[in-house]
């Protein structure tokens, strides 16, 4: 049957809105930021004039609009089609900032936009159906599955090795240590999400569902997580820049979500091989299609700028693209 | 039944052996222009040394292999299998230049054929299945009718205003006039091709195809129209830049091609529209690495180079890539 199920249509919709508001989150925030910037001390510099700025404000409250739609759609969808789709949030943010901040998008960003959309399409085309999914419990029945306990043990060693061990060292001159620490952690954050999520589905439909120990687990999880990965995006995001932190660190979270929730919800069991194979086209579309984004992202505006592209011949267009604002770590915690 | 029929996996294998000829020939070729250049005047200016060169002669019968391997698939699987996997070989002329001839492949040059290479298999994977053709009658049917004569008697149309209206007035200033005239005449050759290749396939198992003069008719159209692509492509190659070129070229005679596919053998006639989808994505995904792999073929090797992209971080590995040599213009005829 190769139509998408009703619970995935919903899941894409809200995907794409979360995308949508996400991405529209940062234009909406750095227009405050420029407004407080111009009247006052940058916050870049320590000022916290933005507070009082109503854009910011509106920027914050279309990105918290984003992350519950993205929440939402983790309780209809497999995270393998909602994950990836977390991408098209860098697009929207692209093409605004084209427009409304007026930092002109590389050529090449262009064709990252254009190969998100067509990887993500290919994934929310060929995306499994999710299972049915009554209760709670039947979560916590598949996350104490010996395949998942042995994921989960796995990846809390390695945090605490990467925490205690690595991160001293080499914290700050890899940012593997830490982009590793937060997509690790964040693929546990996204199981417990939709454990969560989908607790909260079932508990609108009238079973509730908070009446079982194991939600308050999974929100213990998801709390935990949360602060972790916020905690070391911050020290990444301030050690390194973010054209090289944002690109490896979706390929890495994206990657390891859509291996637990494998692993857990046995997305791929019921799927033949040729419809792996595709979403798996269709993922490595995307993440060529973020790299670009990001990697071009922080080139000079004028054509003379430093690192842009001058073709060798008269009729290529030259669109280059000056560094956006810092995105914001909490909302790559869980999109 | 999601499977790969047995004539479609025969032209693949065929497909993409073409491209490995085809990819290794102009290495093989440069290799002994670069040998006779050495010792005489340079082709370039003028010398024909390399006419005694060994090499070069290696590189002309590789890539006369690889055209007889792609004339071979199209005999076998639909054009829209067989002509986007001409993109493959550019990717393996890439690649071995930058081991062989030590012309470094740049970052997005590598990313560009990763792309080649996902939306190859997305379209492998997703491509229609051939309908069984028993004689080269039943092909002149398909030919004659309505459909496939308005589009024939468009694209005459549309060519002979180019050639005697705008080329005089605009060829040397705007490569669309050369390369849409090479684009155009490609799509007919390529149904001419397959039309022939399929006859010389049935009188090898038996039937002979070549009493019939349907057969001649596609032989001579073949023929014509080879000449005005070469003739024509010859100019565009001698009036601008390769790295322009060959992606527009590219983009172009694979997209009339599959369009006079479709119109002519109804390709998706017995697709569904999610199949349909999923090739077009990977339609896409290849234009795009191909558009990746020429725009980034031409710039210096060093990273002071002109148009070299030095990135802001110590992390980022610069591979940059020196121009290659110019594509021949026979290769690009019928791939």
């Amino acid at each position: 049957m190769d139509q998408m199920s009703p619970d995935n249509i919903n899941g894409v919709i809200l995907a794409v809105s979360s995308s949508i508001f996400i991405g529209s989150s940062f234009i909406i925030k750095k227009k405050g930021l420029k407004k407080a910037g111009a009247s006052g001390v940058r916050a870049g510099e320590g000022g916290y004039g933005y507070l009082k700025e109503p854009w910011w404000w509106a920027g914050m409250i279309t990105m918290i609009v984003g992350e519950v739609a993205n929440f939402a759609a983790y309780a209809f969808a497999p995270a393998i089609l909602v994950t990836p789709l977390g991408a098209l949030s860098i697009i929207f943010s692209a093409v605004l900032a084209h427009f409304i901040l007026k930092e002109k998008l590389h050529m090449f960003g262009i064709l990252g936009c254009i190969l998100c959309v067509v990887g993500s399409t290919t994934i929310v085309l060929h995306a499994p159906h999710e299972q049915k999914i009554e209760s709670v419990k039947q979560i916590w029945q598949l996350a104490i599955e010996p395949g998942f306990l042995v994921y989960s043990a796995v990846i809390v060693i390695v945090v605490a090795i990467l925490i205690f061990y690595y991160e001293p060292r080499y914290g700050k001159t890899h940012m593997i240590v830490y982009v590793g620490i937060c997509s690790l952690m964040g693929s546990l954050t996204v199981m417990s999400v939709k454990a969560v999520a989908i607790a909260i589905k079932l508990t609108f439909s009238g079973t509730n569902q908070f009446k079982y120990f194991n939600t308050w687990i999974f929100i213990l999880v998801v709390a935990t997580c949360c602060i972790l990965q916020i905690n070391y995006l911050n020290k990444a995001l301030d050690t390194f820049n973010t054209a090289v932190i944002s690109p490896v660190y979706y390929v890495m979270f994206t990657t390891f979500t859509i291996i637990a929730s494998m692993i857990m919800f046995k997305d791929w069991a019921s799927q033949s091989g040729l419809k792996i194979a595709t979403e798996l086209c269709g993922f490595v579309t995307i993440l060529s299609g973020t790299f670009l984004l990001h990697k071009t992202k922080d080139m000079g505006n004028s054509a003379s700028g430093r690192g842009s592209i001058s073709m060798p011949t008269r009729d290529t267009p030259v669109f280059t693209n000056s560094g956006s604002g810092r995105s914001s770590s909490s909302d790559k915690v869980a999109s």
